[in-house]
């Protein structure tokens, strides 16, 4: 269930429902059972006392709404939870309500509640993540020899291969694809430290009730706590935030080839509603809207690091709703831009057609690399400006005009003549680079 | 109703109703419903058929949930929204149906309604923002003789009064707040353009129902549409963060003030679950969340800025919720720090203790005012720094030790030498430029 | 002179010089002379001494390099810089030393030419501002009826004219222009406040000196001291970031018309090295540029706002060089895009065609605000929906497709149906608009 | 030599130096030399060319200013200097003029210049960066034992241990360091793709020559050009703010431990000009000066990533200062925090003196931890909170307020309770924890 309809390009439904107020509430109160359940194993805490506080951490029970009003007094969501859990631990044990969150401190349950629907988010984010590589794999080996401009600045220049645009893309994708997830990795430790990050309330047992409790939430345990030490989530966000831009740049190329007057490729997007013929970019509108919004999140949480002591004020109050909103953004870019590739339509015919539009001015570089060693560089470049200008002046093409120069024809073989503005002569590696990109991992 | 736990810290309870599901359907409805009133009576459509969409026009019969997920397909909210608005005057009235969303685009409906939610906000923006000026200006002048220690860099340096920072944070908040408000004023226009910003589906109508419609909505009506110039919109967000900035400041000082080794002031805020006897400075927390969060968005809404032809890609997408996050955080912002200024304890014993730990050491430039041009600069430097050995090794008070100075006592009065260190006699400008900054609008 | 080459393109010569060296050198300096002469004139020192020290305070004889390297170690420019000047006065006249810098403090110094050479910079910026707003004016006029696909999404809409555009440019460029303005000046004021910002080493002249030495500056007088009041450059920056943003949206638009496929408008901009007959988007680039650094130095200076006390740190260490970097870049793109615009080639044939070459696909909402009242709105989207796709399949106009439509050729008049696809008569507002957005200031 | 006063405290000498002109026209160059030079060897131009090109190729023979200014006008810094070389060639030989920046394209030489100065930037980051973690070790080592306040929310906690805070900045410099490190390595490879990104002007030799060329300039050899696929170099920059941001985080605890009214620790730091008395947080104010500013320029990378097809418009042109920006403000928040850890005053009796001065108020909770299995935790709860009061109200310790409750005499034995308020007795796995951070790597 979607939430907010302003946000609604910025989620994905499974993302809105891993952050819903049901699962942050699940996942707290699911950090506060096992925490009593560790504790009582290791006898810590009374066995029924666990029991009690299990039983009692029901999270349909529990008011979100009511929490999120006595948070904005305390500063704090989780002491409002534990005030609830406390009481009807109490209502039903009292001698249990000792016991509930013995030793923790509130951002030990709110800390680990994010990370556990961290977790979750990274499965979620992994799934799509090889749909998509599949998807652009596929694309690209299926262009491998789909002939097309390049395009740089902007501006027409020789030609390449949608196959390696394609493997270009990929090869990022990967790239980054490989950073986030082994962040997303890194981040999924336990925070447990009580209020000063020693565990001192638990004696001796601090550091073995750690690691159970780690060991019960399928999290890694690290060094410390770290409360003040943010630095495994400030480098998930950043390689979210790298991503996006990698899938950012996928959704730029295909909405600019998507342009009418360009038409080398389709997403099968939405309608307008009152223009019934057109066919919106609406996947890369959601991409990039997740490459103009995750940047500025990414850099909060750098600013928010510098966090005072053993726990911070403010700074730290702000990680989570733009932790939250950089992951939730970048599956919602991951989801449309995988629609995207898995849908893509290719026009390769036109791809070829808007090479030759150009009238061969493209193949100037290759008319320069052929006749410079032979005629001198400035001679060479002359007689290029010359060919250009007329073929510009007569409507002709570039190889007409150039084939007119006797210099040029004296200087150059008729094959290399009347291959100059064939796209596939003058590829250089790019089926190389494709290859060496999709072998990569 | 609070609907993100996580959230919590980022926004109020009105501002989150403001911008809830049901309050955007009403919005968006509200555009509906007044563009066929408005085109009914210029006779541009049918009165029975500005009659049917008005009926059907009820934000309770549309499914928010259901909008928000073709609007993932779509890339719009609108188009769903006109598409059940439509299949709902179709059952009513079939000849009605032609006229639903007569002459608009999806952008018009969801940008206005936009401005009509920021509208609403800037109300409640304004109540607490006056309830926070009479707050600082309350105690600035139940300050104004309340000495204290000036602290540049985070260390000690002459008094200062209370009320002087009390009237700087007022005269922060006053010329920021203004600025915000004129901004809020100015972002308060209409969207109607059309599909490409012409009008031209309604002919020699366009400005006429353009007009009306802005009367209508109570909202002014800017020169031309303004689809893809999103400075208004922008100078607005950007002054929210300026203003959340001043905001931040009050808060950053109340925190350093509120330490205990300072102990100078007290919000009345939280408790800690464990540190019972402990009160956190919580609605600081929540300012400087809010000062920690804001300016990425900005960043963001100004990288949105350039935006592509009649109709941006993405940048466009991106920028309502970043819009309503930032509008949030500063109304989340500003309720806490006025909560925090009205229920202010101050200690000015405390204050007055604190300028007295240091010695004597703050009067150090004080002394070197008075003795330079007797005994020029050079000697009166070595003398202070001399008096300031002494007193650091001997335990004494700098006045002590200066007036141990031969050279010293023979250049200044016993008026002069007695009141060195008394911090109303080195007070300056102070209550004149508190004075001032009460004074300015 | 042009210092650093990778920065060749984020600022421009005469920026560049504002901010070099020599010319913080010279306006701090002027400071220190400027006050001597105002504390002279008001009888604080001795008219002597601020002979001497407006002697010693040459620039030429001041080495930066120095001063660079010991405020790496000090923290502050200021103060080596003092030491320097003290030692120069010293050498020339000893007792003169002692009212070197008579009451001020650092910050007063490096604030006060920061903000002298804004008011400078303002001066050059406001000339190419003219200089922009002339050449949109002109080109708004030149092509009031020239008539270009409106471009939604990156995808055909109903026309435009180039006029409206340029005037949209014009108004955007207008209204963030003179917000710039104005914040330029509220920013041109003096910071003077001494060590604790009470100017309490003046004792009873603090205010007089404070008021003569605005004056001699030619610069406003604030309320008071704002040493950790950052509220008005911030409004600066912000201002200058959402100018920049306007004017990146002129890039924007620009460099995708300038695309080879479009070729409706060009800039007269630079070659390449290895393609000669390519124009390159060279001043589209500086100013995009701009539009993509601009937003997170903005973001910087935001998250620096909450300063501690009475002189932040860190945070206002960081403040002088996103403000010289945001108006270098301000200007940087400024004077590109107003070179763009005046040597602008616009092609009106081209946009015709490019019109005609989506077949008339693009009046598809006029013949559904056409047929729609007389057919019923499904009935006409179905007709038209059949002539799109008849069109598209027989390679047919849109017009002729819907032309043989006996149910719309019984519903439109010819005179309808022949002009259905004239760009001039589905302009609706487009003049109207242009005019207003000409007209306002 | 330091090239701009208002940038001192945003770089060091090394890296000014570093990105100065003289070391950027020297890596363009060696670019060139290179590439012809690797051209000869492998018989792609003749060798008498290269011995040309690299006798021309002398950094000192060219004008910086010269080619800014022209860069201005092209968008590109290479191509005018690629211009002056080919005069400079032409001049000294004619035929070799043909064969410079054979086969490579502007961005080529740009881009690897950058590489080229940032794998000389980490070795002086890492330089710095030894000694840091050297000192923080030493640092924690020695104070293993010296008890001091937790601060939660900037209020006092439980104790911890100096030795603990300083392995807890230990840790994480270390983890942020590692990844930083690796980030430089991996962006450390070659740009070389010509044109298109296909190498298509050197013919079947494109990658023999790149291989040959990443070999000859120490660089690693990428899949593939990398012209629009920024990945790497974003990647770099984010992990420079994260480990920016646990800089941050050490200079904020030591400025707020350097306050006059904590006093438990000092940097060696820098005077004031007007308070000779007082010693400044200088190494701090850096060192938070670049956790200020970084966040914002890390979101103008990631914002500029989706880079139009083979080569971006503005957003690549962006970016090489950016980055420059964000590794000298890393090189110089590190050099100011090494400085500060290397020269850092630690009072260990004010530490201790601090606890002591909370009257045990901190040992609420190891009360609580005692008290609530024996009492009950309300009646618990009731007696600690009465026992604050007393000890409030009459000035009393928390030990001797809760030692004369008969119910807590009767639950704790004499030795909990004499040492209960003992901070060595409450450290939990403080040195565990230490230890821990000191070990991983």
């Amino acid at each position: 269930m979607s939430r907010r309809l302003f946000e609604s390009l910025a989620t994905t439904e499974p993302l809105d429902d891993l952050f819903s107020d049901a699962s942050m509430l699940a996942a707290m109160l699911r950090f506060e059972s096992a925490l009593a359940r560790v504790e009582a194993r290791l006898g810590v805490i009374p066995a029924a006392a666990a029991d009690a506080i299990e039983r009692a951490a029901d999270p349909a029970a529990f008011d979100a709404a009511a929490i999120a009003r006595a948070a904005r007094a305390s500063g704090t969501i989780t002491q409002p939870l534990v005030e609830m859990l406390l009481a009807r631990v109490r209502d039903a044990n009292p001698d249990a309500a000792t016991f509930v969150h013995w030793g923790a401190t509130s951002q030990d349950v709110s800390d680990t509640a994010l990370v556990l629907c961290l977790a979750r988010a990274a499965a979620i984010l992994a799934a799509d993540h090889s749909r998509l590589r599949a998807g652009l794999r596929r694309t690209s080996e299926r262009h491998a020899g789909t002939v097309m401009l390049a395009r740089t600045l902007m501006q027409p220049a020789p030609p390449t291969t949608f196959g390696l645009k394609a493997a270009g893309w990929y090869g990022a994708v990967t790239r980054t694809g490989t950073r986030m997830m082994d962040a997303f990795g890194e981040a999924s430790v336990l925070q447990f430290g009580g209020a000063s990050g020693t565990l001192a309330a638990l004696g001796s047992n601090g550091a073995t009730v750690a690691a159970a409790l780690a060991k019960e939430l399928d999290l890694g345990l690290p060094d410390a706590p770290w409360h003040s030490h943010r630095d495994r989530l400030a480098t998930l966000v950043a390689a979210c935030g790298v991503y996006v831009g990698a899938i950012g740049k996928i959704a730029r190329d295909v909405a600019l080839l998507m342009q009418f007057e360009v038409a080398e490729a389709a997403e099968p997007g939405g309608g307008s509603s009152t223009m019934p013929h057109k066919r919106n970019p609406a996947g890369c509108a959601v991409a990039l809207a997740a490459a103009t919004r995750v940047p500025g999140l990414v850099a909060d949480v750098l600013a928010g690091m510098p966090q005072e002591h053993e726990r911070g004020l403010g700074n730290w109050h702000a990680e989570a709703v733009n932790v939250v909103s950089i992951v939730q953004a970048t599956g919602a870019a991951l989801a449309a831009i995988a629609g995207v590739i898995e849908g893509l339509g290719v026009d390769s015919a036109r791809m070829r057609a808007n090479i030759a539009a150009t009238g061969g001015l493209v193949f100037a570089e290759k008319a320069m690399m052929l006749l410079a060693p032979k005629l001198g560089r400035e001679a060479a470049a002359q007689h290029i400006k010359n060919a250009m200008n007329t073929a510009s002046r007569e409507g002709q093409s570039f190889l007409t005009a150039l084939g007119a120069i006797p210099e040029v024809t004296a200087a150059l073989s008729a094959a290399e003549l009347i291959s100059l503005d064939a796209p596939e002569q003058y590829l250089g590696c790019a089926e190389e680079f494709r290859r060496k990109l999709l072998d990569a991992e």
